[in-house]
């Protein structure tokens, strides 16, 4: 299935525990890949990342970037969400929380930077259910 | 651990039976993702890509990929390895075989289209091993 729409068939991929996959595109012309913890809005995937990460700054040059989730119990149920996105500020760190509560955990256990927290949200332009 | 080589504490990431995520550049800006199956030789990763597939068109355009792992135990242990491709014939099919019999199968078994297989090689540029 291919669609603008997250299927409900698939949108179970997009659920904590697990993290998925964000891929960006760095500045010499490779896909930069990381695991990431997001939360799904409706079709909208939201993360927090840290003002430090390259992956923003690979955003802020060339905003368009994909978000891929494997079924753990099947290899070939895979979910491909490429988007627009968009990044604004976080000073009260409330997309960042939103983010660590969906995965069971809070800010006084979270140990990555807080400094320059961003909330990024991706907008899809187009989904590939695969299995 | 950041290097050019695949490091020994990660190489498991790459064998069968688990798929790994491949990313290319699309035609329209956006990382195009997929599960695929690969083998590791030495440093190189080495997979079969039917003729028709998208991103083979994009490898074709943009001969620079990103493969990455994660461990199914420990979604905090992950590899990436983004390299150059190159692209090669393979009329007899021999890559295809032999990436299948790493996963356990063979041509007859294989259900993926056959026509304008060509092995594809990527040649780490850069390693980032997590975890």
């Amino acid at each position: 299935m291919t669609d603008q729409l997250i299927p409900p068939s698939h949108r179970d991929l997009l659920a904590p525990p697990a993290p998925v996959t964000f891929a960006t595109l760095g500045p010499t012309g490779y896909p930069q890949l990381t695991a990431i913890w997001a939360v799904l809005e409706a079709d909208l995937i939201i993360t927090s990342l840290a003002g430090i990460r390259q992956k923003l700054k690979n955003l802020t040059g060339h905003p368009k970037a994909t978000v891929f989730a494997v079924d753990p119990a099947n290899p070939f149920r895979t979910l491909e969400v490429r988007g627009d996105v968009t990044i604004a500020p976080d000073p009260g760190l409330e997309t960042l929380q939103k983010v660590l509560a969906a995965y069971g955990t809070d800010l006084a256990s979270f140990q990555a930077p807080l400094e320059g927290r961003v909330a990024v949200t991706l907008q899809p332009t187009r989904v590939v259910a695969l299995g």
